[in-house]
């Protein structure tokens, strides 16, 4: 028999953030590829064979080509096979190029969304990612990027009317909204920082573009975090449930 | 016992595709708000009352105003009370603002996350949001507006480089197309369109922004549906589980 891969979301950090499923699918699983940040509490359960594939940013332990040929192998072994990742496998998660590379080994697959802290990170920390009054779109934005990649265009970014959220940007904070600045928008602009959002060790602080870098500074705030621009932050103090460290 | 008012995200449609913490409160309340849109399967298990607030489009059953006084009333009943909305909650799906009301009445909420089709129904098309290669951003944008708002920045629009999503815009399809080719995108540009994204009656459609409303025409699709506009769309043909009609 073949085996078969599920590409699947574990959500933002919260274990119940987890859909019904991909629980299932990893109570039926015979092995779990998982990353780096996967919360312990979903894995502990399980009765899985566990793989850690874990990446540490700028220390790759195991490559893209090493995981791609470690699923084909694991699905032709006749296994059901978890490629467990963060969030959603597909915001800014290589859920696409896994697929390609199954798809092209001839391998059956499946993608299994999962929450992503990029929306839910936000709610966690009393921002509504969208609102009537506010923000008729949102952008989401990776802070690291392809070698050789695109640079961002931060005309068109400063001047979007919607709510901005760049993904793993912590190391760029400085140059976000410096940039964010240089190209039109006011240094009032609300900005807030959550790191860990929706584990319990969430930590939020609120400021505005030209004082984020300095309280994040204050506060010891730094990666995995979400950074959030934009009028929504504006409700922060009256939605959060636990309230911003600043 | 004063009551408790949850804000829940049913998902884009599969009835899996709930999380863990929304399955459980649903078990847990005494009381389920619900818009149209919701899968009855989600509704049909449940021991709790349930309240169709459902609004159809041009068609308001229930004001908005109404929707806020009822969550408070029942909740000062001491009720465990569930506002369930299809996708997420923030999604232009007006958490936001009940969160506000909730908060100036002083009643006790939460806001439980659910799974976008903004995300997951491109995933179920065969569509990563986003690819190393293609994009490394994406942006949601409302085809409704809030009377008198904004028009959008439709120069800004046409010239990210990620991935365009607009929700709620079927009706809009043809001025989209049009104001992306007039503010300079090719007109080859992949584009897709996806009716009831991740329901078993989902389908989809594939063509260029110069072909995509004769397309849907022909094959007879309408709301609800997502737009999706960008490269990552190329990716259909190979990675989608079900094939495009077109």
């Amino acid at each position: 028999m073949s085996g078969f891969v599920s590409l699947v979301g574990a959500g933002p950090g919260n274990p119940e953030l987890l859909t019904v499923l991909a629980k299932r699918r990893l109570a039926e699983a015979d092995v779990v590829v998982y990353d780096r940040l996967i919360n312990s509490a979903l894995l502990m359960p399980l009765t899985a064979e566990l793989i850690n594939v874990g990446k540490q940013p700028e220390h790759h332990r195991v490559s893209q080509y090493q995981i791609n040929q470690l699923l084909v192998k694991l699905a032709r072994q006749g296994k059901r096979v978890i490629r467990l990742k963060s969030g959603d496998p597909d915001v800014f998660g290589r859920g696409g190029e896994e697929s390609q590379f199954l798809h092209a080994a001839g391998v059956d697959f499946e993608v299994v969304p999962g929450i992503t802290s990029a929306i839910a990170g936000l709610a966690a920390a009393g921002i509504p990612i969208t609102h009537r009054e506010f923000a008729s779109s949102f952008h989401v934005i990776t802070g690291h990027h392809k070698a050789g990649g695109h640079q961002l265009n931060w005309e068109n970014i400063a001047h979007q009317e919607g709510t901005l959220v760049f993904l793993m940007g912590m190391k760029e904070l400085g140059e976000i909204t410096h940039q964010l600045i240089n190209h039109g928008r006011p240094k009032t602009t609300p900005v807030a920082v959550i790191q860990w959002a929706t584990h319990w060790k969430q930590r939020a602080v609120r400021a505005d573009l030209d004082t984020i870098e300095t309280v994040v500074n204050q506060h010891g705030l730094g990666a995995p975090a979400l950074i959030v621009v934009g009028k929504v932050v504006s409700l922060m103090p009256e939605l959060a449930l636990t309230k911003p460290l600043a």
